[in-house]
């Protein structure tokens, strides 16, 4: 076959216009008989949701070699005439002059028959569920919600920067972590029984990063602003619908940002963020409205619309004290808000989302800066309808003195911390920063009810497959 | 002090015009006194390169409370009015109305005081190394370079794509891999004085990944052109000025590609990220120029300005045979090309990158398309003057059969690899793609001799810190 250029569908359907001569590859979809002597392909490339139909005289030469390999599945290339379509629902479609399938799919074994298959089956074969309608439109929302990320904070004048995944630190034990090492099992246990770290790859104990945050602490009092977006890791056993044990953070932080500047930046980040998915993915979202939640599209116009609302969280425990609402926990000033909590005031108070702000010292890491009240810190969570939190910040404390205070408090040594304290020493400025999960803001969405239907290839408990 | 957005230095000394106030904040690089009653400081805020000079009268209210304070590495705020500036070398400078210092520095403790500090004595205090200028440009161009990957690939319709970190397969074993777990040394030995992998967090052996193309090669068999840029890891013992144990990847995977549309990807890639480069951060491009190698902008400008040369393997062998240099690594048909060679043929014989392809089989991996001379593989690596490899990729083997055998003739067991022979099974189609080694190009484009200095945390045998 000539060399030509391949159309991708996408813009073949985007064009709308007729063409003399194209070149598709993609896999096929589905295939219909007539009694005419035609085939109609659905042939589908990734770029985009909705296939293209390909209609295959029976007459062409290529098309007795071929019509016994034209499976869902198979991988075809077709060069042929692009025309309106009479067919409703589609703008143009293909007339074959040659057809010709390159990867075969045994429909004896091929898996993805046409018909309904359970998220659970799907993740069992996640090498095959990319091919999948709601797996092709989560991965372009995932892929636009990141390129999102990077204008956002590039349009800022942010630095983006990696921080490590290999860590001695962890961020005042914000989660269990996994070890990494390359001792074996006979070298691991040292004479007294205990482990010998001294002889390990990096000659002490290591993980897996809990979060970046310090580290961009560090940029942020050099380069003033800069934002992370990598992997972080959880190494907790817990096998729910919102936990994965491998994902990717959004960690801003930012020097000479108070509070208030640290509340500004999340709003309009997240506001900047739906604007683009709802400009950029209206196909893709679309169908998850359709098939998943019909509330999506009007939710996520209204996080950029509505102004968010800001409360303390102490006017916030009022308000949850006087709702008259039977909470199963507790509504108690000190105490964490639970999700619960929280949805309620998003969801039934405000019908918006909601910045909750100046939290309890107890319940809140050494690293928030301490409000004159004495008892509470500069935090700031941001809670979705729906969803509940989806950003969590902070200032930071700057007063070396203070901070060594609040890491005593907390029952942890200062030594450890010796070139975080150093960020204070010398030069120490105002600085605030955030993070946001970002499997949980591609869930909410797309509206998939479970984590592991976000990422490629989920990472839980008993589970690092493929 | 009241409420004011403060400017940053790249926009004021961009802008090049008088303002009545503005407020400023960043680190004192210098400090000078003179006899007439004034101080003038530089600062800096990582914006950029070029500092700002203020200059502070005596007489103002607030210098003799902070004129104390006002060292190298102090933090300061300063609200005052911007004129065209008299000195040479700089466009505009301010007039302090009002000075504050935020955080001192210490003269007998900070580190960085204005002299000369080696890369080495920089590397110990890798928390506060972005302060100097080397490494805030090193960070401002490592910046640029990953938003322009993620420009060049999503112009161009691929996706994004986070393949795993914590993985169970090796890819053919591309390097020593890091070990991950959440046994502890009581746990990790079972009776046998085998490891029970099965009492792991993820019921199995699992290690960091040493490269994302396998799972990328999933999803270009279903949404045809993605990428992946992330990190990668090897547990290789080399400490040298060119391996890192933790680094990250940019790997795009095409469906559709063959090796000569992955060739002319990566030479367009190449040719995309060089001119960005120069246009984007030319302030930081000519310090390096004149601060490390004179030759980094003519060098830069000629991956824009000349088309690469291709040769085959098996004729750069010829080039290198006849070619009467003594070279260390003798030349044979069959052996890898050492970088004495790859330098030879990009700097003495084309002066201009070169990208080689059609390599023996049996230096390659597995997974590399065979092509019909029974010897080689549809294989190419890029190289430039100056640095050598810096990217390396393939056309897949996308037949089955073929793919079993390559497996077997490299000892691989195909029962570890199903879901990488499905894609093959099911709709396979031809495709290609390659890997780029994020470090080495921001080595290539700074000029910095060591890898460890172009990445913010490094990680290398014996070095996890910070």
């Amino acid at each position: 076959m000539k060399r030509m250029n391949r159309k991708k569908i996408r813009e073949i359907l985007n064009q709308n216009k007729e063409e003399a001569e194209i070149l598709v590859m993609g896999w096929v979809r589905t295939r219909r008989d007539s009694k005419g002597g035609f085939s109609f392909l659905e042939i589908n490339d990734g770029s985009c949701l909705k296939n293209l139909q390909v209609i295959v005289d029976h007459n062409i030469d290529s098309f007795e070699l071929n019509s016994g390999k034209l499976h869902t599945g198979s991988c075809a290339r077709v060069i042929g005439k692009l025309v309106q379509s009479p067919g409703k629902g589609q703008s143009v479609e293909l007339q074959a002059k040659i057809v010709e399938v390159y990867g075969e799919a045994d429909p004896d074994h091929y898996p993805l028959q046409k018909k309904h298959h359970s998220f659970e089956f799907l993740r069992e074969i996640a090498h095959l569920r990319p091919r999948t309608n709601t797996f092709g439109a989560v991965m372009r929302v995932r892929n636009r919600l990141s390129y999102s990320i990077h204008n956002f904070f590039q349009e800022r004048g942010f630095l983006y920067l990696h921080t490590p995944i290999i860590t001695t630190n962890d961020c005042e034990g914000a989660g269990e972590m996994f070890q990494v090492t390359t001792l074996n099992s006979d070298t691991l246990r040292a004479k007294d029984g205990e482990v010998d770290y001294s002889q390990d790859f990096f000659g002490e104990k290591t993980g897996l990063t809990v979060s970046g945050q310090l580290e961009g602490e560090v940029y942020a009092m050099a380069l003033s602003e800069i934002y992370t977006f990598g992997p972080t890791f959880r190494a907790e056993n817990s096998n729910t619908s919102r936990h994965l044990s491998e994902f990717w953070m959004v960690e801003p932080e930012m020097a000479f940002y108070d509070l208030e500047d640290d509340m500004n930046l999340a709003e309009n980040f997240l506001r900047y963020l739906f604007k683009d998915i709802l400009e950029q993915c209206p196909e893709d979202l679309e169908f998850f409205n359709k098939q998943f939640d019909k509330t999506i599209l009007e939710r996520h116009q209204g996080v950029v619309d509505y102004k968010f609302e800001r409360i303390s969280y102490s006017d916030a425990i009022k308000l949850l004290q006087k709702s008259n609402k039977n909470f199963t926990y507790p509504v108690k000033w000190g105490s964490n808000l639970q999700s619960e909590h929280e949805r309620y005031i998003s969801e039934d108070v405000f019908k918006k989302p909601v910045i909750i702000y100046d939290y309890p010292d107890k319940i809140k890491p050494f690293y928030m800066k301490c409000n004159n009240d004495g008892k509470t810190v500069r935090a700031m969570d941001v809670i979705l309808p729906k969803l509940g939190e989806i950003i969590g910040g902070s200032q930071r404390e700057d007063d070396y003195n203070v901070l060594i205070k609040r890491m005593e408090a907390k029952n942890l040594n200062p030594d450890d911390y010796h070139w975080y304290l150093d960020l204070r020493r010398f030069g120490s400025a105002p600085h605030a920063g955030f993070g946001l999960g970002f499997e949980r803001l591609v869930q909410f969405v797309t509206g998939m009810e479970n984590i592991r239907d976000v990422i490629p290839f989920p990472r839980t408990p008993k589970n690092a497959r493929f």
